[in-house]
């Protein structure tokens, strides 16, 4: 038994991505429409470890939110294929390819294949926020052909 | 591309659960016969990430060491099926599961269900080095039955 909470180590796999005893949030709750059906499950967050380890799930036809921050993400794949940009680079994704998103690097994700894209991601438990770009950061990332195809 | 390391952020998926460019390690370079038939592969491990991930895989038969430590493991089962014992808790594992190992908890997994056992453990970069049991550990983890069962 995990000490700390006082239930069982173990949480079990579920239909549909859940896991037990792990709550499904909308991926944010800003109103604004940066972002289309993705939802977010923490799996793992604990005032002893130093990373957290979260689940998104982005519905077909759905996307995160275009962003950068100074904290690292670390990407595995965990279901389906899709899409994503990470600074210049437009990347085919498949399941269990990993990715790395590096500081202050722009970087979307979307499920483009007639399927779900379900991906973990590793971060640092203390953040910072993410920052969203401005007219001319979008300008200078559609000056890349195959970005600018991603992005419309 | 990732500006610390010079090349793309993204890493593929290869058959035989490999990676691109991520090296397959041998577990433990101890020496004793502690464990079994396990390999490691380090996805992420960054000067700027506060935690790590692995995939570690265990061969049809084989075993993890037993062992505390007062590191956390968080762990995601990501392919196959098998067993664990955390604390006085014997699991059974199947894909997609997560497993938390609190701190000084004995633990181990054994892939015994004629099939490779393969997860992801995120821990943190900065941690304390494992111990093994002594022999009046061990007698006290087989007082369960159950505990006992799995170790032998």
């Amino acid at each position: 038994m995990d000490e700390q909470s006082g239930d069982s180590a173990h949480r079990k796999f579920r239909e549909g991505y859940r896991w037990e005893r792990v709550e499904l949030h909308p991926y944010k709750d800003d109103g604004r429409s940066l972002f289309k059906d993705v939802t977010r499950q923490v799996l793992f967050s604990r005032p002893d470890l130093a990373g957290e380890l979260r689940y998104f799930e982005i519905a077909t036809g759905g996307f995160s939110t275009l962003e950068r921050h100074e904290h690292v993400h670390a990407v595995l794949i965990l279901r389906g294929t899709g899409t994503a940009i990470v600074g210049g680079e437009v990347i085919e994704l498949k399941t269990n390819d990993i990715v790395t998103v590096p500081a202050m690097t722009w970087h979307q994700f979307r499920a483009t294949r007639g399927e779900p894209l379900g991906f973990l991601c590793m971060v640092d438990a203390v953040r910072d926020r993410p920052q969203l770009p401005t007219e001319e950061d979008l300008a200078a990332l559609r000056r890349d052909p195959a970005v600018a195809r991603f992005l419309d």
